[in-house]
């Protein structure tokens, strides 16, 4: 079956916001088996978007329009899509009391309570992470129409637990992914390693970067689910199996879950002291459910007075070689280590940029560990490659992230790949 | 005049790579004051494309082509364009001599050489950044028709330096905006304060919602810049009177910058104390360039023997009240202000969920703010509304920010929005 995808608003036609919910929504159809024909945007306008609407519904068996299901005066999606279908709209009672109950306490306004209206006849998306719902219905034509929200927050949730559900019913077979997910190697080398995996048909593998890490996603067709992952199941050890340690895991959320999850299994205390990253490790960190069993303290310490007085950094060591270098990472480490009486100790300190410091080049960060016995320091270089602020520091938190994570799981400590990693005996030991 | 931008390739169709091409096109064209009609995405498939280009040469007056230039058998764009408009391609010795001098040194392939074929009578773009160079020329209907690369890398520059010269012969006026951003209202009433104001046709205003606020654009176009800026400033005046003080500021990039360029302004020190955000506003202020003069400490103090060792929120107070309250809080904000030496304190707690803590329903989070004078307590009450952890820790930031804002400003520390804010004497000027 041939589908196409519909983006609705003006702020993606102008190009004010970059449209990604085509890119996700193209994908996950393609991996159920349904060819894209064609992807297109059209601004707030009811008239141009009945009018891509009709050829849509002439030329393909599966429309989707993301966008304009909103409250306000502009989001035209929900009448247009039931004109060009010819059905009315009437008032959808459960999602009335959605709304009422997410507007407990607070106004619920007259164009709020219009997000209620529906396409009669419709089997109706419910919104888990906003108020606008989706729905999805097959016109007098036997065409299949839906619609989601724009936000990719709610979009992409909607899509997963009920968009996609609904149209499995004109799939034949399972489609199902597995995705490997690792860090510390881009994604041209990690495709390098399997670009002899990545040419089947099913299975199907392909690689996807992130912001600073990548996956694989291997997918696989079949009449059950089982057979489904009998299909993936070699392909994705084979992955692994090239990949090496640079997985981190599979079919997990991040690099944090993973260490999080292992802290608790193994009943250890992290603490944590940064600088350049300003609180971003012990943020993602806390976004695990969980993490106040293995994570009592983190301090930002931005200034080389704070340094000294919370971490006991050496002042004379900060006069004399600076905030940004191995030594103080490794004072940051080890100090945090002590004062929180925690099993590890993380410090990063470094230039996050815009501006060099101290002389050194933006993009040059050390990141230690420190559990009692070694310290070890990842470093990352500065030279060359991405410079901006908030990626750098991303960078840093993961690099923290995942040498935590192979002493966890008594990997090497150094990847070899992106950044790299010197150890030392751990001053704290050495007393 | 009228413009509609078509790209070419099948992995942008599949949503493998996402389009920013389209949005930064997009973007310019429409700084330019072009109105974008359409835009859309094609596969590697000459008939679609000749079927969409048809439609596109009929209904706007410029189109633009990205991607699908390259080597490759799949590269299919600059026949079909040509084709479609009726010319022929010739052979461009210029473009000949680049490429042979790209590829000095290794094999210049007959397919690579393809690239120097052109439109008969084109106006030739080089590529300065790769080897296919674009194009544009002008259909026997008077149409304006160009072609582009389509890796950023490539485009972008090309764009800039030799396509929007060549557009700007169709210019006449410019197009502008001004965004204005508010915490602490919804886009739906926000909306409903303009909703006569949204109506105009030059200047626009329209509402669009961001994480945990929103925004208004007011958009116009004239001859010159001066003309645009006078269309935009009555009715952005309006539209800030309309918003008050939720209107955190105008052409800004976020609440953090706000308040770290004030708390610069005003040479004050900011120290913050976070349980439930986990660092995730220490990481929003460190995330502004220049912080480091404004903020030294920040604490994560996730448990409670640790908010009690180095806040000092005294023992009795949690083992009573437990640490989900506003006296926690306050004491948080006064602990951390007083140890950092700082100017103003701030202390978040509260429950972030998925679980329920200490009897508190998930959404319940109290922020404290203090100036050694003053405690102002904002409450999340957690009836109704997100409950996405994530959404919660970061709407929890953004009203410590939105507080401190208030303060910096002297403005009503209660917005009587979202979450309302209490104010009680400091307990350290009691002291």
């Amino acid at each position: 079956m041939e589908a196409e995808i519909i983006s609705v608003g003006t702020e993606l036609l102008l190009g004010q916001v970059v449209n990604s919910d085509t890119a996700y929504v193209a994908r996950r159809l393609a991996e159920m088996g349904f060819d894209i024909r064609f992807t297109c945007v059209v601004g707030d306008n009811s008239d141009r978007l009945a009018e891509v609407l009709k050829n849509a519904l002439a030329n393909s068996d599966i429309v989707v329009a993301t966008g304009g299901l909103g409250p306000t005066e502009d989001d035209l999606t929900k009448q247009t899509c039931a004109a060009a279908a010819g059905r009315k709209l009437v008032r959808d009672e459960d999602t009335c009391h959605r709304l009422a109950s997410y507007f407990r306490g607070r106004t619920c306004s007259h164009s709020q309570m219009n997000q209620a209206m529906l396409p009669e006849g419709c089997t109706i998306f419910p919104n888990d992470h906003g108020t606008a719902p989706g729905c999805g219905f097959t016109t007098d034509e036997g065409k299949v129409l839906l619609m989601l929200p724009g936000p990719p927050r709610e979009l992409v949730p909607m899509l997963q637990t009920y968009a996609l559900p609904y149209l499995a019913q004109w799939v034949d077979g399972v489609i199902a992914s597995t995705n490997i997910r690792a860090f510390g190697i881009g994604e041209g080398s990690a495709a390098e390693k399997i670009d002899d995996l990545v040419q089947g048909a099913n299975p199907t593998a392909a690689t996807y970067a992130l912001e600073d890490e990548m996956y694989v996603r291997v997918t696989a067709k079949a009449k059950t689910k089982e057979e489904v992952q009998a299909l993936c199941a070699p392909l994705a050890d084979e992955v692994r199996r090239r990949l090496g340690d640079y997985v981190y895991g599979t079919d997990v959320d991040s690099l944090e879950v993973v260490v999080v999850r292992e802290l608790q299994r193994q009943g250890k205390l992290l603490a944590t002291a940064e600088s350049c990253t300003g609180g971003m490790l012990a943020e993602r960190i806390t976004d695990i459910s969980g993490a106040s069993q293995v994570f009592h303290m983190g301090l930002v310490t931005y200034s080389n007075e704070v340094k000294n007085l919370l971490l006991g950094v050496p002042a004379d060591l900060l006069a004399e070689k600076g905030a940004v270098c191995p030594e103080t990472a490794a004072a940051m480490a080890q100090g945090v280590r002590r004062k929180a009486h925690a099993d590890f100790g993380i410090g990063i300190t470094g230039v996050a940029g815009p501006k060099t410091s101290e002389g050194k080049p933006v993009g040059y960060i050390l990141i230690a560990l420190d559990d009692g016995e070694h310290t070890w320091i990842r470093t990352m270089d500065g030279q060359g490659g991405r410079k901006e602020r908030n990626y750098l520091r991303h960078r840093a938190a993961s690099n923290a992230l995942d040498l935590l994570r192979r002493r966890l799981f008594q990997m090497p400590m150094d990847s070899r790949g992106w950044d790299r990693t010197s150890e030392f005996p751990s001053r704290t030991a050495q007393k």
